[in-house]
C-alpha cells in the first residue's frame, strides 16, 4: 500500500461509520488501485458500504485492480445483500476480468448473476467461461476495436470515439472483413498521423502476429514480450478474430508465471492465491507429496551407507564427513538446474543444446570442484592431523567428483525432461539434489575404498 | 526463432552471397524482431553485410531487438567497417536502447562514436550514460511527448502528428509549464474522445504516478504493473520531467528480475548475459563463492558427528540415517524459503508479518513433520526388524522436530535479512538447507541420546 493510502485510510474509515457524504470528496484523488489497496484493508461490512456508495464504474475499476482472491471474496457478499449493485458493477467491468472472478463463483451464484444481466452479455460471458484456465482464451477481452477495412482514418477515428468508453484498448484497431476475418492491424498512431483520407486497407499492417484461443498464456507473454506489442489479437481457425490480450494482462501473467517456476524449483506444487490468503491446508497439500515423493528419493541412502560402513575399517571416520561431502554435490546440481531450468523457461537453451551444455558443466564442475576440494583439504588438515594422507586424498578426490557429477545431472535431468514432453521444472532443485545425494555417497565411498584401505 | 524466420534464414544467406538486391523482398514481410533473431543466427561478415544493406532505421529496429549482448557484439565491427552506417543507426535508435549499448562499448570506441554525433543527440546519450545500471534513468527514454497545458485538443494532436515518427510513445503525453514542470498526463485516448477546442489543463489528470531517475527498476516495474500503466514519467526533484519509461521495457525488466531471482536462489550470482552466452569462467566466478560459502556453512557438521558418534552405543547406525534426515529437515526448508522469498519480492508480506508466518510455518512443519514420520517408520520397520523400538522412535520424532525446525528458518531467516535490509534473496535455498543440515544432525542425536541409550 502506497503511503497516500495508508495515510487517508483512518479518515475514509471514519467517513464510512459516520458521515459516508464525505467519501467521494476523500477518495475523489486516489487511484483505482490504490483504492482497491484500501478496499482489501477494510473490514466486510465497511467494504460492503465502500461498494454501495461509490459508483458502479468506480466499483469496477477497483475490483478490477484487487488481487483475484479478494475479489470474489468482496464480490459474494455484495450479490447476496445488494444485488443489483453487484449486478451494475459486473456490467461495467472489463470482459476479461468479469470472466475470472465469475469463474470463482459457485455455479448456484453464477447462475444467478447470469440470470440478471443482458442475453448478450450473459452469453460472451458464458463463452469466455468455457476456455481452460491459462489459456489464450481465459485471459482476452471481447472489448476490441474491429473496423470495416474500407473505412478511412477520419471514419475510423470518429467511430473510435463514440465506442472508446467500452473499449479495453484503442490503440490498436483491428480491420476486418464482413464475416470478422482479420486482414490487418492499425494502431492509433498510424490513424493520427496518416491523411484523413486514406482507407484502413491502405494504412494497415497485413503481416499480423496472433494467437489462438487454445494457445497457453506463455506462449502469449513470448509474442507480446517479443514483438513490443500493445494487444494481441486472438483469432480461431477461420482466422476470425474473437479478442484481444493486452499488455497489462501479461505483465501480470509473467509475475504469475515467474511466482510458479520458483515454487516449482522450490519443489512446491504452484499455488492458486498468494501465500497469506492460501489456507494452511493448502499449504499442507501442496508440499506434502513433494516431501515425500523426495523422501523416498534419499530412502536408499541408509542401504548405501549399511553396505559401505559395513565393510570399511575407517567407516565411523568416513561417515563425519558424509554430510559434507553430499550438500556440495547436491549444491553443484542446485545451481546448474536454477540456470538450466530458468534458460530452458525463457526459451533461451532446448534440449538440442544438450551436448554443449554437457560440455560447459562439466568444466564448470571440474574447476569448481578442484577450487572447492582445496578448501577442503585445508579443512580436514586443520583438524585430522593424524592420518591425514589418505582421508585428505578421500575427501578431496570425492569433492571433485561430486561437484562435477553434480553440475552435470543438474544440467542433464531437466533437459532430459524437457525432452521427454516433461515441464523440467518438476526437476524441483531439492529433487536434484536427492538424486546428487545417493550418487554423491556411492563415489565417496568407492573413493575411500581406493586410498583408505 | 519463429518457423518462418528458420525456413526464410537459407534463402536470406543465398542473398546475401550472391544477390543482395534479392534482400529487401526477402525481408520485407518479417517483423525487426525476426530479423534480429536472424542477424542473431548469421556469422559476423554477413551480419555485416546485412546491416549496411538494410536501411538505417530497419537496422536500428532490429538491434533494439537483439539480446543485449549480441547488440553489442553486432555493433563493434558494424564501427569499425562501416562507421557511417554504424552513426546513421544510432541516429535512428531509441534513445533508451541506444544508451543500453553504447554503455557496454570501451571507452575509446564510445567517445568515438561520440564524437561523430550532433551536440545535441550526443549530450543527451552522455546524460543518460550517467545514471546507474537498474535505475529509472538506466531505463527512461527521453524522447517523449511534453505539450504546453494550454494547447488545445486538437492543437495537441497536429503537434503529435508532426512529431509522432521520432516519439517512442504517444499514447500517453505530458501536460507542461515553460520550466518543464510536469502539471498532468494526457492519453491519446483522451485527446481524441475529449472536444477539439478544450486545452490540455482542462482533460488533463492532475494526479500523475512518477518515479525518479534515481529509482530502482524493482519499483519502476511495480508502479507500471500496478497502474497498468502504458508509460511511466521520471521527474527531477523539481518535479520536471526528464523521460519515460515505456511498458515493453517493463516486461523486459519483469523478466530479467525473475531470473536474477531465480539464480539468486540457487546460490549464483546473477548474470549479466544469458546463460550460453555466459564464459565458462564467468559461471565460475558466478558459482564458487557461493559453493565455498555454503561448504563452510556445513563444514561444522563433522565436528558435530565426531563428538555424537564417539560417544554414542549405536553411533554406526544412526549414522545410516542421517543423510536421510537432513535432507527432509532441508528440503523442508527450501520449500518453506521459496515461498516466502518469491512473496518479499513480489510485496506480499513484510517483516510485519513474521509472527504470523512462523506461526503458520510452525503449523505445517508440524503436519507435514508428523506425515514424514509416519512413512518413515514404515521405512524403517520394513528393514531393520530388530532394535525396532528405539531407532523407529528416533528416527520418527526426529523427522517432526527437524522438518518443523526447516520450515521455521526457511521462513524466518529471509524475513529477518529483509529486515535487516540485506536482499532475502541472498539466503538462497542451498543456504536454507545448509543451516538446516547442521541444526537438524544435533536435534537428530539428541533425540537418539533419549531413546537409544
Amino acid at each position: 500500500m502506497e503511503t497516500t493510502t495508508r495515510l487517508l485510510l483512518p479518515e475514509v474509515v471514519e467517513a464510512l461509520e459516520t458521515d459516508p457524504s464525505q467519501l467521494l470528496s476523500l477518495t475523489g484523488e486516489l487511484h483505482p488501485a490504490d483504492l482497491a489497496d484500501m478496499a482489501q484493508a477494510l473490514d466486510t461490512e465497511l467494504r460492503l458500504r465502500l461498494f454501495t456508495i461509490l459508483p458502479a464504474d468506480l466499483c469496477a475499476d477497483i475490483l478490477e485492480h484487487c488481487d483475484e482472491e479478494k475479489r470474489t471474496e468482496i464480490f459474494v457478499p455484495l450479490v447476496s445483500s445488494a444485488p443489483s449493485t453487484a449486478l451494475a458493477i459486473i456490467d461495467t467491468m472489463a470482459a476479461d476480468d468479469r470472466v475470472d472472478m465469475l469463474a470463482e463463483l459457485s455455479q448456484e451464484m453464477r447462475r444467478k448473476v447470469l440470470a440478471g444481466l443482458d442475453d448478450d452479455e450473459a452469453k460472451d460471458i458464458r463463452q469466455l467461461l468455457a476456455y481452460k484456465e491459462s489459456s489464450a482464451g481465459a485471459l482476452m477481452t471481447t472489448d476490441f476495436v474491429a473496423l470495416s477495412a474500407d473505412t478511412t482514418c477520419e471514419g475510423a477515428i470518429e467511430e473510435i470515439r463514440v465506442i472508446a468508453q467500452e473499449m479495453e484498448t484503442i490503440y490498436q484497431a483491428y480491420a476486418v472483413d464482413p464475416n470478422s476475418t482479420l486482414l490487418g492491424v492499425i494502431s492509433l498512431r498510424d490513424l493520427v498521423t496518416s491523411p484523413k483520407s486514406a482507407t484502413l486497407a491502405e494504412i494497415m499492417n497485413p503481416n499480423i502476429i496472433t494467437t489462438t484461443a487454445t494457445d497457453d498464456q506463455e506462449e502469449v507473454v513470448r509474442l507480446i514480450a517479443k514483438y513490443d506489442l500493445l494487444a494481441l489479437p486472438v483469432v480461431d481457425s477461420n482466422h476470425r478474430i474473437v479478442g484481444i490480450i493486452t499488455v497489462d494482462d501479461a505483465i501480470d501473467v509473467v509475475e504469475e508465471e515467474a511466482t510458479e517456476d520458483v515454487q516449482k524449483l522450490g519443489a512446491i506444487d504452484p499455488l492458486d492465491a498468494s501465500y497469506l490468503a492460501t489456507p494452511i491446508l493448502d499449504l499442507i497439500r501442496a508440499r506434502l507429496p513433494w516431501l515425500v515423493v523426495l523422501f523416498l528419493a534419499v530412502l536408499a541412502t541408509p542401504f548405501v551407507l549399511e553396505r559401505y560402513t559395513q565393510m570399511h575399517p575407517a567407516a565411523i571416520m568416513l561417515s563425519w564427513f558424509v554430510p559434507l561431502i553430499i550438500s556440495s554435490g547436491g549444491n553443484s546440481g542446485t545451481q546448474s538446474a536454477s540456470l538450466i531450468i530458468r534458460a530452458l523457461a525463457l526459451g533461451k537453451i532446448s534440449p538440442a543444446h544438450t551436448q554443449k551444455v554437457l560440455w560447459r558443466e562439466m568444466r564448470v564442475g571440474l574447476a569448481l570442484g578442484i577450487a572447492l576440494a582445496c578448501v577442503g583439504v585445508a579443512a580436514v588438515m586443520a583438524r585430522e592431523a593424524t592420518r591425514i594422507g589418505g582421508l585428505a586424498l578421500t575427501i578431496a578426490c570425492a569433492l571433485v567428483a561430486v561437484v562435477t557429477v553434480g553440475a552435470l545431472l543438474g544440467s542433464g535431468v531437466p533437459l532430459l525432461l524437457q525432452r521427454l514432453g516433461i515441464d523440467p521444472a518438476v526437476s524441483s532443485t531439492p529433487f536434484i539434489a536427492s538424486i546428487v545425494d545417493v550418487t554423491g555417497l556411492v563415489i565417496y565411498f568407492e573413493i575411500a575404498n581406493i586410498f583408505l584401505v
